[in-house]
């Protein structure tokens, strides 16, 4: 598969783009960890929001069933009502999709809704926003720049 | 005071000086929520790391004492023995001292250790390693740039 280079700059324009989409007042961030820390950070100080949390899952391969996802860390809300959750990329769905099963199981109360930056047609579900289709290995600057 | 705008490229270049100066093995990160979300990401992506959690802090004012700060979402960690607590500037110091004192409670036997972009030589603490030390206002690019 052909290989983006994104760097901070892309970066920079896809998250102006997402706040552009965002058409939801939200008081709290959630990101999925490790791909949606930075974005969570840039939102937040755009959105002048204090509440940001992060989540996290571990992918195990169960070879009887299908792919497995473990949540972790389910964060302690404050006073939230309405949460963002961002991620870098929504690839197959798996892990976004159970992120937001134990998430609306721990708080039946909250409306979640779901940003990233990139988004495969093939994935199980859609966020509520993104910014671009991926059809290419993404190679984002946090993983690409210290090398 | 001066304020000094701290863009993306200064960021890199400091969390390299980071890495070069971290002379210890650990195996998570806590990223102290906000500061230190996108230095978790990008030191987790160099060391390869999947351990990578956040914490919250809270600070108010108490008129009749000092400053007080809450630390909330105390992560679970894995199997992490090692864990490096990362944020942007330890400025009075207040934040980390409670987070270590939280983080030692709850793992007594877990090593921690403590980085951070900035540092003030007047904080109550400082951290393990730093890259520079803090006499202006820093307006770093994550809330800068969306502005």
């Amino acid at each position: 598969m052909e290989k983006r280079y994104y760097p901070y700059e892309d970066f920079l324009a896809d998250a102006r783009s997402l706040t552009q989409k965002i058409d939801w007042k939200f008081d709290a961030i959630i990101a999925i960890a490790r791909g949606g820390l930075s974005l969570a950070q840039l939102l937040a100080e755009y959105y002048n929001i204090r509440e940001v949390y992060s989540i996290n899952t571990i992918g195990y391969e169960d070879t009887a069933k299908l792919d497995c996802v473990k949540v972790f860390n389910v964060p302690e809300l404050q006073d939230a009502k309405n949460v963002l959750i961002v991620d870098d990329i929504v690839d197959s769905g798996d892990t976004l999709e159970e992120v937001l099963r134990v998430l609306h199981q721990a708080y039946p109360a909250v409306n979640f809704k779901t940003a990233s930056l990139f988004y495969k047609k093939t994935a199980r579900i859609a966020p509520d926003w993104y910014v671009d289709e991926a059809d290419q290995w993404i190679g984002f600057f946090w993983t690409e720049d210290l090398k």
